[in-house]
């Protein structure tokens, strides 16, 4: 091996890409059980899929096409086929379903977490690795199953620790806004890519406020850094229309009794002219009003589901309902300036995607969370990985010949059920200690050659040694009585341990 | 989209891809749950690292190099760096560690989890997408890092229900190996290829045994279907003299005095008279020897860690002791074939691997098992995934203008804890309560127009209900009592539905 050689390899992690620690796991797993609680409490079945799938199978439905390859990463198989990394865990789950079609019981109700890859440009908080957390029903065409996962994506939000009032799920739907389309003459699949680029232009609506998106739907639009993006090039009649329906406070075309949009939902469009005639929209709009009345059977309001006509979703693949999870609560940086967290998950119908391989539409519907995007937004909001877990009990070596004693008290301690290690450095007491301290044990077991003759060892309470430490100027008796370091016989090793641990709170032994 | 073409897509998965269901999920989880329990036991903390890393980052060690790009799937990055996704989570906990290195407390212990990716042929049981559960110390010397991961190995499995008998942690080392390859002139950097070679055959010699073996460090050897793998090519000498120290009951060169290799470690070579003039061989032997005190002092006799010279490991990068974790009961197929699964795990000391990136030696040892292999012997075992989970509560749909009356009482069941789902489908009565069977639910609720105008919903207890039907012919009155149907108020729906989950030992509410 070349471990001499003087061009050294340069230890570094592609960009977009990133370690996990100690914390972040804990607090990932954490959340993961709470989302699979509340899921499994909704009937959902767990299935898993792998991260390498054909690449013809999982399609090309990323809404960014900024790269090669449209987003994904691929690489040929042996026999010169294509293979792809999922770039989401809908795909693959449509490919799934297919080919497992005749053994499934439907509705087929299931759910999955994992790793999902995008080539993509990474970013701050944009990674080219991110976990998803999925739950779709399968076979059901009522939109019962898309007002359950609303309903599920709310209580789910709660289970996590999300007051009522800082989290909302916005709803809409695809049919809605194709009728917007037709009605402007982008109908027709000729016109895909143009209607695509409508839609993202009314997606942005919360990011961009109302000028941007008039902007998006117009000429195009520059941003703060002078980055020009082209607009879809309508007209100032069609850009006026759109936003008459995406912020109808403007007058043109007001969907609803309710100026904010906030419950359009109560009132949906039977009075804006135009796209009232159009079947798509009344589609859409009748199977928003069927939502309301389920969910409000099943005791949602409006402070948890409502509509909101600027929720687009920006996968392809949807065909009816979509739905966001959006944190509404306000926080502020170091700096004091506003974060918004806003969407943690989203979804929708995808009618279509099944039957890419069945030749016969099988109606799907699902919703899927940011695991990442949403952790950061917990961790902010105080409700997962506050507390530091404590480390391991560390048996110190005093003298290196007698490491087989040591070895055998940390035996002792582990047969227990308690956390602990031998250290196995080349450090003299001193970094021992400090070992200990940074790996957060709550305290360390010493035995010298004096301890050793008396059939004792000295166990020092590093949690309450930090805090005499503190008082220490102050206190000097207290020190001075040392309750941080005390000797036991060695017998009462797990004893003495575990009386340690009980004092901090700390779990040990069973 | 395409859902109508002509042409449609088959749903296909990859060779060596596998899917995973609800069963074998619950099973891995569990598992790895007990893992990760015994390693936090230990004092090894969480960090994990993400799939894809630098080509060049993670080396090339694998054994099997039948394929290009020697096994690993690799793929260019937008810049033209090779990226490959991970073959194992030994290369890329070095590159972690090397790029942390002044921050990481020291010796540094870690432990991780996940997926890894080999292109290689698939075949049965074997995969290019499997889990590995790894453990490592970074920055120990002391073989009592060594010592530590056979004896965590070995608590590991008894934590998982292996009982004591059923599995052995074999150890060796490779500087013993080192040694022999040296006294037969296959020392020094320009035979690393050959050296391989001959480790690889010793390596097979659990399964192929002293003949097989004989043939691979000869001429070669024609398998069962034909298929010839050349030999090392070593002269008829350095066989019998390699054999001598691998079959030591042949007699040339015993190493031990006990025949069967089971306890050698008792009595390491002091009188093989060639090799133990090797400094190398001697060095390795007497790590053996330290580490037998070591385990030996904290309780782990040969019952569970035993020397074993023909443990090799097939990975390139490792330098000293090396362990594997086999299990040792026989079982039979459903033919009346004997299965063995042999090894679940294994590893070894690595201290030139981090070295790559740092130019100075860094120590480290690790162990890893095989998730996937193991779960499968656990499952023959009957430890692990026995019980079926029992499924959600349907709430069938009798009349499909109430769909909002079953979702309340959907919601009623859930939000009293209870594991409960409305029928989405589009099936009659018949069709939903073979949907519900399917599902393994516990119990329907139905409520018709009579029931309605009653206050009232009927609960049929399909467990109670499938043991009246296997009695049914014989027992007249009990099916007339139907004791499997019953009526309840609307207002007792959650207390009625926990009376039958308590009747069968489902856990359901808080």
């Amino acid at each position: 091996m070349a471990s001499n050689k003087p061009n050294k390899l340069k230890a570094r992690l592609p960009r977009g890409l990133a370690d996990h620690g100690p914390a972040e796991l804990s607090a990932t797993r954490e959340m993961i059980e709470k989302i699979r609680t509340a899921y499994e409490r909704y009937g959902f079945e767990a299935v898993e899929t792998p991260a390498i799938e054909y690449t013809d199978v999982l399609g090309k439905f990323l809404p960014d096409q900024d790269r090669p390859n449209e987003g994904v990463f691929s690489f040929q198989d042996d026999d010169e086929q294509w293979l792809s990394l999922r770039y989401d865990l809908t795909a693959p789950l449509a490919r799934y379903v297919a080919e497992n079609f005749d053994t499934l019981s439907k509705p087929y109700r299931s759910y999955r977490y994992g790793w999902v890859f995008r080539n993509e440009k990474p970013g701050p908080g944009r990674y080219r690795q991110f976990m998803q957390f999925d739950a779709d029903t399968v076979g059901a065409s009522s939109v019962a199953a898309d007002a359950e996962m609303c309903m599920m994506a709310a209580d789910t939000m709660e289970a996590l620790g999300v007051a009522r009032g800082n989290y909302v799920i916005k709803i809409s739907n695809r049919k809605m806004l194709d009728g917007l389309m037709e009605t402007i003459g982008l109908g027709g699949d000729d016109k895909v890519s143009r209607r695509l680029t409508v839609l993202r232009a009314i997606d942005k609506f919360d990011r961009l406020g109302r000028e941007g998106v008039e902007q998006l739907l117009g000429k195009g639009r520059k941003d703060a850094s002078g980055d020009f993006t082209k607009g879809a090039g309508l007209s100032e009649g069609d850009v006026k229309f759109i936003l008459g329906f995406v912020a109808p406070s403007e007058g043109t075309m007001n969907v609803s009794s309710n100026k904010g949009g906030s419950d359009i939902l109560l009132a949906l469009p039977k009075d804006a002219f135009e796209l009232t005639k159009n079947p798509r929209f009344k589609e859409g709009a009748s199977e928003l009003r069927e939502m309301k009345k389920l969910v409000e059977a099943a005791g949602f309001g409006t402070d948890r589901i409502l509509f909101d006509q600027t929720v687009v979703r920006g996968l392809e693949y949807y065909t009816g309902p979509v739905f966001e999870a959006d944190l509404t609560f306000k926080i502020e940086d170091d700096r004091g300036n506003p974060i918004r967290f806003g969407s943690v998950g989203g979804g929708g119908r995808y009618d279509g995607l099944i039957a890419r391989f069945r030749g016969e539409p099988v109606p799907a519907t699902g919703f899927s969370i940011g695991v990442s995007r949403l952790l950061a937004a917990l961790e902010y909001l105080g409700k997962i990985g506050a507390q530091v877990e404590s480390g391991p009990v560390v048996v110190t070596v005093f003298d290196k010949d007698r490491i087989a004693d040591y070895q055998k008290m940390v035996a002792t301690l582990r047969n227990a059920g308690i956390r602990a290690e031998l250290y196995l450095g080349t450090g003299k007491m001193g970094p021992q200690l400090k070992y200990a301290d940074k790996r957060n044990a709550p305290c360390v077991v010493i035995q010298g050659g004096d301890e050793k003759a008396k059939g004792e060892v000295q166990i020092k309470d590093l949690i309450l040694g930090a805090k005499a430490a503190e008082e220490i100027a102050s206190n000097k008796e207290w020190r001075e009585g040392r309750p941080a370091q005390f000797s036991v016989k060695e017998a009462e090793l797990v004893q003495a341990v575990r009386e340690v641990l009980a004092r901090h709170g700390i779990k040990g032994g069973h």
